[in-house]
């Protein structure tokens, strides 16, 4: 498969990239860096992309941030963060992108613990996912051309835990290798509106 | 209780105002009726309500449209519009009004059964219903004094299975009385961080 993986260099992205670039020709998109540069946040980017690509059989999405911080004093303004930044960005490459993906072929998103594990500070990425969950099953029945989507919801990488040190008390860690196990599962089999978990 | 019901003239809000207008003193908000006018997605006016209204016991929010149309040719202009208002007009009320409610307070938001039991061209609300899970599930463990917050998810209401006529096909319907119940449970009862499913 001609597989397109957005957010190659991130944390995710690697372990999506580690497991299905065994088997298939990946390309690599990035913010900065890839075999494409993209800002998935702006469409005409998004669509530049695509349409410089050609047709593809899979496009996965690892990219986005999102605010991290206590629920008192958060401003409206830093929730939005997440929605344009993890949530629209996705949501970008699926509408954009749909068009040029070939039939049967699928999308995976990325969305995370934090809605059905959730942490303090956690709120908005908790949204966040649980956004990205809801589309993914409500999205699932109104693809067109056997064209599936699924997203993983990866815990907390053994590789990031460094980085969130005290924000994930008691969280068990899960390996890329895991976590690429299940982009593979979203890609290669049958699955469409599931959300996979890991961990 | 002093509660404050926002979109209190929809369909879900009267079935909230119903149920709970029983017991307590209920204060009805709505874009254009109402004892006070809101319009939910501007800031400063929901500054301006909760300041004007002083202390609350619970803020019930029934406020909220999405995009309805089919996935292939969705827009991300389109995508924003439930994002923008059913989305962040909820948040809103819980981000500004977080100061205005009483210790021991409550917060109860309305989702919506599409991300449960997806519809043909309901991604956009299955996205946001998605998101009003997952946020509520994230902001019940930071939240601060003892506050709660829900989320209740009403399947079709009979008083608008009408309106929606051919969009929902096999949904069983349910009635105003019950989905009142559901808002009843999360003011008045225990639970925090919970979506609350009628139907």
């Amino acid at each position: 498969m001609r597989i397109l993986v957005v957010g190659a260099s991130g944390t995710v992205g690697r372990a999506a990239v580690g497991e299905l670039s065994r088997r298939h020709e990946v390309i690599r998109a990035g913010r900065s860096s890839g075999d494409v540069t993209v800002d998935v946040m702006k469409e005409d980017a998004v669509k530049a992309m695509f349409e410089r690509l050609g047709m593809l059989d899979a496009v996965v999405a690892c990219a986005g941030h999102v605010h991290f911080g206590p629920l008192a004093g958060m401003t409206p303004a830093q929730f939005r963060k997440g929605l344009d930044d993890k949530l629209m960005g996705q949501i970008n490459l699926v509408l954009i992108g749909l068009q040029h993906v070939k039939d049967g072929g699928s999308f995976t998103l990325t969305s995370g613990i934090l809605d059905r594990d959730p942490v303090r500070a956690g709120a908005n990425a908790a949204a966040v996912n649980g956004a990205i969950g809801g589309f993914v099953r409500g999205a699932a029945i109104d693809m067109p051309r056997g064209i599936r989507i699924n997203a993983v919801s990866p815990g907390l990488l053994e590789e990031s835990a460094q980085k969130y040190d005290g924000f994930f008390p008691g969280h068990e860690t899960v390996s890329s290798a895991r976590v690429g196990l299940a982009y593979a599962k979203s890609v290669e089999g049958g699955l469409t509106g599931q959300v996979i978990s890991v961990g």
